[in-house]
């Protein structure tokens, strides 16, 4: 497979690098304390979280113009809010609590995962996060990029081969020069359609305890990998063929 | 001038942070070692760089296509060979010559000024050097920046609007927020015209002892400052008003 040719690796950030649900979730309940509330946020980032492809959908679908993740997320937030009778936010909180997009806090492998990928590869955010969000989280959180790409770059979410084919383009490389390393299947599937590497990353609690995904790997990935730190572990040059 | 409003820094980077004039200089004597010749590097220097504007400007008018910025060096390049009769390079050792633009040293203190800045602001390069030359350059010369701009992301060189306007659009804020750092007044002007705020560096060694440039800062500039850590000084914020 020839990965020891692989030169940069592009990242899935949200579910992949960064917990959303716990950084929701926590977040949520230190709202609750401060406004008195008993809200569950585990229904609020669920909620949250599924509308981000039908969301993402009306884009590609020319339904919207071309629209920042940030403005996407307001859009459902504003939904969910009224769905399950939340009140009493102020503009500013709901600006506040909107930009927990931009504080997400990693798993707990992924800063040390990152960092000891770093001194052999160039790292890369890919994502459908907006750039200022994934630069805000990335200060936010210490995660060592090397360069932040986004679907804002290509103005078109994954997994459009846009995207994918943008990345390759600005990195200077071959497709088979970068691996896409990713928790979404989906994801790396398109990625390997463009020519790329791929690694999956197993997340099993994405999306918490009670809903485990299927982490069956698809055998047409090159590498699966448990948490970043085993990525790193497994791009090893000393395992190479 | 409510330069407290300022969040984050855009960057010029060739002869602003980093000393090209120089580092082809030192580079182009390690190849004299090597090769026992006794080219004065200084000329290929002053040669390479003299044909920068006009090759982006054959991009812009229409007579080349969109062209990353190392494709334009390895024409420039071609021509300042033959002009030269510089012969005896291989393939690989004029790809090794031109890959120059992406180990350029900082000058001395720029890696100081920019971590002290970074902990304020954002910082990202906004620069006519192709992405992949700015991350290579990052990398070489640890150069903490927090994302990279570029005019290849405009696929328009500085100081076409459009790579000023993309730079603002990414971060997510508005122009007067933004802080244009640069050596060259034409780059800070055509920042200023969008509505962005403007930092003069004062670099009189960019062009060699031999060449000053005039370092008279036009007087609507917001900061003027000798390097990189006097800029940090000056936008300490005890010193805003």
């Amino acid at each position: 497979m020839a990965l020891n040719e692989v030169k940069a690796l592009t990242f899935d950030v949200f579910g992949t690098v960064v917990d959303y649900r716990g950084t929701i979730i926590d977040e949520g309940e230190q709202l609750n304390r401060q406004k008195g509330w008993q809200i569950d946020w585990a229904i609020v980032a669920d909620a949250w979280r599924g509308r981000y492809r039908p969301f993402m959908e009306r884009v590609a679908h020319g339904e919207l113009p071309w629209t920042k993740l940030d403005t996407l997320h307001r859009m459902a937030l504003e939904e969910i809010l009224e769905e399950l009778h939340i009140t009493g936010l102020s503009e500013e909180e709901k600006t506040q609590l909107n930009f927990v997009w931009h504080r997400l806090r990693p798993w707990h492998d992924a800063v040390a995962g990152l960092t000891r990928l770093r001194t052999r590869f160039t790292l890369a955010t890919l994502s459908n996060g907006n750039v200022s969000l994934l630069v805000d989280m990335a200060k936010h959180s210490h995660l060592p990029w090397d360069c932040i790409f986004s679907a804002e770059l290509a103005r078109a979410y994954k997994p459009d081969p846009r995207v994918y084919r943008l990345a390759i383009e600005l990195l200077s490389l071959q497709p088979h020069e970068v691996m896409m390393v990713a928790s979404h299947q989906n994801d790396l599937r398109a990625a390997q359609a463009e020519g790329m590497r791929t690694a999956f990353i197993t997340r099993p609690l994405e999306f918490g305890r009670h809903h485990i995904p299927n982490m069956t790997a698809d055998p047409s990935f090159d590498i699966v990998a448990t948490d970043l730190i085993d990525l790193a572990n497994k791009l090893n040059t000393d395992s190479w063929g």
